[in-house]
């Protein structure tokens, strides 16, 4: 695990192993050159750090590795992207580095980073530049850019009373992932949960289920075609269902009802609670990071193909759950569980 | 200094306490939207983090503020703008706090960012957005945007045999300013120096060394001005004279020669040194994070207005200081100290 490097080298690393759309001028300048026809720039920024977005060792024995993190550095940046109805079209990065990282983690990063771009169909994503330092703890923050090729942004706070709420993309995993990468190991091997391992090399159900969290994949794409189809009003779910549709509720001033018959957990979740003893309800309604998409559609002609009706919108305020204010379903239900996450809480 | 804030507390802190131009869509929902009327954005990032690029507590004593934090992310950002010839039109920033900073600080840091962009010239530069989170050390990330106008970038690559290389802004205080914080104070009060004190609210003539480094001045807006007067290569100085000399160099093809009178130590670090019983020329060669810009210009018609003559391009490789290489020049007169700041060394 020895470092040992420069920065010229690091850089060299990172360059090597990124490929993506080219911009009017990539890396090695003092800045980059973002083509951007419409002239609206769409933009965003988060960080992720170790120890408050991801353990470098989960309790279960699953180590996170640089593709991990480019992956999920990238992936929920462009989640952001997509839930204004933009395109990706760039992102830059600064990544901050321990003395005990080496040239092998940042390639695993760099592939990460591609791969996360490509897999997740966002091929007009170029990589523009970025930064490289040195930190006590592993540090990413991706800054994305998008395209609304002439659209109008959809934002949270256009939804209208009538109006139908719709979900693309899967609610819960992400959140569940979480529970059983934290899950101690009670199997003889490493990162053995469930009787399965969580490992790249042999990858079993419950893999599928660590990996939403590790390498989330937002309906990228699907932002665009809502907005297309004329959403009123989007956002992506990044704290929790319940917290998120809140904030559409407080935007547009009015109530959100959810349905929770129609936010039924997916199969995998149900075999994971079982293990776990949990209840799959909580990672849907107040699990984030799995960026699907939580959007306001006029009731007709209603959201295109691809997404859930999970509700809708009427006067009033805050979001209720089969007609209960959410806080008091969540005390029935849940155990009066807070109804999303804050990391300064 | 407890903490003992939410999420949301901390964001309406920042907002209340930021002031700038306005983009198209500011900071609250998932995305930001600037302006990009020449349909071509330049964009950088840059992060400085506690222990690498700042103490928060330097061994003088004085205790680093928000504000400075705040000032010194957006200056070295807006300098790499300013570097390519492009007029600052945004910034998003994204932050990570540990647990004992209270909000005091942050107010103070937001105030730190509003000055910076205010008080370098920036007047069109929007605060788009941005990210806050936990961490171990305080860490800010800050992207920026610029404008070309239309017109075409400065890069590295376009100085030619025969040009002019001139500076403009300060060597070398940014440098000295480390030192002087980094002196272990004798006096009796805290961050006392030179039997002067380090410290906003008793200006003292060391005090603006040391303000060199934690509040830079990079001259935006020379950055333009050069490229309409025919800059042909231009960077801004972050790492030091030598070393950013031998980037023009290497990306021209050509090699740079620096004439050691003409790049001689502003009268402050005369006196600097004498105390510290250094050599200013140290600084001034090698010591970065003043930002000033160093381009090459055809020598008709020459540099414009505030900036100086500090050499030329020739064919061949390199850098050259009174015709000897850089490297040997170093050994004789200093020491033979590394050419220039890489953190991963």
């Amino acid at each position: 695990m020895s470092a040992g490097f420069t920065e010229h080298e690091l850089i060299e690393t990172l360059l090597r192993g990124y490929r993506s759309a080219k911009p009017i001028l990539g890396p090695g300048d003092d800045a980059g050159i973002l083509a951007v026809p419409d002239g609206r720039l769409v933009t965003t920024v988060d960080t992720i750090t170790e120890d408050q977005d991801f353990r470098r060792i989960w309790p279960c024995g699953y180590r996170t590795t640089g593709y991990d993190v480019g992956w999920k550095s990238v992936a929920q940046n462009l989640s952001d992207i997509n839930a204004m109805g933009a395109r990706p079209t760039g992102i830059v990065t600064s990544l901050s580095l321990p003395a005990d990282i080496g040239l092998d983690w940042v390639e695993s990063f760099a592939a990460g980073v591609t791969d996360s771009i490509d897999q997740l169909g966002a091929h007009d994503c170029a990589i523009i530049g970025g930064d490289v330092g040195r930190g006590r703890e592993i540090s990413v923050t991706t800054t994305a850019f998008g395209s609304l090729d002439g659209g109008e942004p959809v934002l949270r706070s256009g939804a209208k009373p009538g109006d139908i709420l719709a979900v693309c993309g899967t609610l819960g995993l992400g959140a569940a992932g979480v529970d059983l990468l934290d899950h101690r190991s009670s199997g003889r091997h490493e990162s053995e949960v469930m009787g399965q391992r969580i490992s790249d090399s042999s990858p079993e159900p419950v893999y599928s289920v660590a990996l939403a969290q590790l390498r989330p994949r937002p309906p990228i794409g699907a932002g665009p075609s809502a907005r297309m189809a004329g959403a009123r009003a989007m956002l992506d779910i990044s704290d929790g269902l319940i917290q998120d549709a809140a904030r559409v509720a407080e935007a547009s001033g009015l109530c959100i009802h959810l349905q929770s018959v129609a936010c039924a957990e997916p199969p995998e979740l149900t075999q994971v609670a079982q293990y776990l003893e949990g209840d799959a309800r909580r990672w849907v309604f107040t699990g984030g990071e799995d960026f699907a998409l939580l959007a306001a559609f006029d009731p007709r002609p209603g959201p295109p193909p691809g997404w859930r009706h999970v509700g809708w919108a009427e006067t009033g305020r805050g979001v209720r759950i089969d007609a209960q204010p959410a806080q008091s379903w969540l005390a029935e239900n849940l155990d009066g569980l807070r109804p999303g996450w804050d990391p300064f809480a």
